[in-house]
């Protein structure tokens, strides 16, 4: 292969990637969640990159955040207008390089993107769960991923990955099962959600509970309680973004009002409305409500109340990233967690990315994050 | 009078004040709007507190911020639970010294606490105005008063002062009538809202919009828009506070759930649906909109682009103030003010008040607030 080849090669990224599915907990063995409730059967979505190598030293574990899926790179076919969500960091020859890596996502249970989530056919019913669907906790997403990984075969993860909620699963990962997890790389995270950010998910919250069409729950083949949601997603977009961005993108531009005395006066209402209303054709509203509220009952420091004792029993070596302008996960938490893992002797890297692109920055292109990647993958493993 | 009657006299506070009311532009001699559209009749509520001097030189015109009104100090009625809304500031031996100064306030056009806005009834069809009021500025209220001050024969104003909307008219007094302002203070506020205070705007309105209740405007005599107001609300308020004083206040305690499967699970939830509920009662959900409008509207660099050059006229002498931990106007905002008036030779004090609670400050009791005030209107008028 020359060297123009190999160049069309990265650029083309992964190519074509099929879901996968893996199904367990049917009754009568149900799941136990972390509530004591139960749940069963389950199924996880799932995708893998990349081939397992001969002693399956090689698996890393991509960990989506609140509104991912487990598309993560790649196309499941070629007319896809755009590649899974964090293509830009795994493929061949990328961070996360499919050439020498075995890449798996699952979509996270309580989640509406394959995986079984509150738009699920309920057994004991036959109809979709609604809010007959349990409480779900970031431990029992890692739970049932835990499943898969048995039912793959995969005894222990090179690397944990993931950002916001992703870097929450990751951390979790590495404190449950310390002996499966070698390295865990959590970025723009939390060990606990703070104030600001469960205000944050209520208000989304609210705004689809106030939504006629969302009917307690129950919506499933009526009308969607598509305004509530997109009223959610509007206001997750504004804290993805940092100010300085909101000003760069957008400042004060106007847009051509046409005839709708309602319809947006400036671009970055426009922007908002946009990401609203595209949200709301793939994501289930159900499902935002149960995976907003895993996110407000993490808390890793619990229940001792202290980190460092919740982080004592962690083997894996961490790399540890925040973003200077992330204000919604801002770097003061990611150094919470260096510093519990530091207390307990864990080998940590850590590094603050300057950038202007806020929370959403680990989602985008960046040489910096990807090279952190790249090397902490090759250097922390002797 | 003894010093103890003196202190008693001071922890009572203004005492009882009536609203009084100037209604003007009686057609068909109506009001032109920065729009170019006409209004009137308009009816202005306002509040006076102390004794207008001989000379009227002791006026000070405080401005109300979005969700204000002209009750700044004292009680309607004895029975009053609460004082006006910036009691701590106005009353005998306060900042704004009633004793020596006579203060004034005005709720806006557009307003919601008895000034003319779209519940007020238009006398083109006999009803209420909902989505037919006309759209509102800053330089629109700034008029507005004007006419009132005219009104009550007060051609010059020793002060006129206000946090964040309120600071918007401050500044925009000082432009427009550049004879008619001695000394002007804008509190954390800026010279033309952010994308990131349009956005929240956005998004408070869109839930407006998203209630069925809404009826496009059209709503007066039934039901009101109530969950939809109380949204824009809760997103208000987490937009106030900083995130470290919502850490410090609320952290992430959790309330007694009690038997409803979608109560709050922490406080913060509880705190933001309590603020949501009470102002419901009180405001009207198309004055929301009216104003927030207003405030993205406001630009004070327009029409030139440059804010220096806005600003050339200016006689007034400026305190500018902000607060450390305010992110919906941050000092920076405050010190482009600064920069544009000093690049005009103008008399400008900036302080920086250091804070943890936000933009929420300028309402709150603080010492050096009140000092930094005292003393500008002390010193600053030779």
């Amino acid at each position: 292969m020359n060297s123009v080849t190999e160049k069309e090669t990265e650029r083309a990224g992964y190519g074509l990637v099929e879901a996968q599915s893996y199904t367990f907990a049917e009754p009568p063995n149900e799941f136990r969640l972390a509530s004591q409730e139960t749940l069963g059967p389950i199924t996880l979505v799932y995708e893998t990159y990349g081939r397992i190598n001969s002693d399956g030293s090689n698996v890393i574990l991509v960990e989506h955040a609140l509104s991912g899926d487990a598309h993560v790179a790649g196309r499941h076919d070629p007319s896809d207008p755009k590649p899974g969500w964090w293509d830009m960091m795994v493929g061949p020859g990328k961070a996360l390089d499919t050439d020498k890596y075995f890449v798996i996502c699952a979509n996270c249970i309580g989640g509406c993107s394959g995986s079984t989530g509150p738009a699920s056919i309920n057994p004991a019913t036959g109809r979709e769960y609604g809010l007959d669907f349990p409480v779900i906790t970031i431990a029992d997403m890692v739970e049932a991923e835990r499943y898969l990984l048995d039912h793959l075969g995969i005894q222990q993860v090179l690397c944990v990955i993931g950002g916001s909620m992703g870097g929450m699963k990751a951390l979790h990962w590495a404190v449950s099962y310390p002996d499966r997890v070698r390295l865990a790389v959590p970025i723009a995270t939390t060990s606990r959600l703070s104030a600001q950010g469960i205000a944050f998910n209520e208000v989304g919250r609210q705004a689809i509970f106030a939504d006629p069409a969302w009917n307690g729950g129950q919506y499933y083949g009526k009308e969607n309680p598509s305004s509530g949601l997109a009223i959610a997603r509007m206001i997750g977009h504004i804290t993805y973004l940092s100010e300085n961005t909101m000003h760069r993108k957008f400042g004060r531009k106007r847009v051509e009002n046409g005839e709708d005395a309602n319809g947006p006066d400036f671009e970055v209402e426009s922007y908002l409305r946009y990401q609203g209303d595209k949200f709301v054709r793939r994501f289930d509203a159900n499902s935002y409500l149960y995976i907003t509220k895993a996110m407000d009952y993490f808390d890793m420091t619990q229940p001792s109340g202290s980190l460092t004792r919740e982080l004592a029993g962690v083997k894996a070596k961490f790399l540890v990233i925040s973003f200077s302008s992330d204000w919604l996960f801002p770097t003061y938490q990611s150094k919470e967690i260096v510093k519990a893992l530091r207390q307990n002797g864990a080998h940590v890297t850590f590094a603050e990315i300057q950038t202007d692109y806020g929370h959403d920055a680990f989602l985008l292109e960046s040489r910096q994050l990807s090279s952190l990647i790249t090397n902490f993958l090759t250097y922390a493993v002797e």
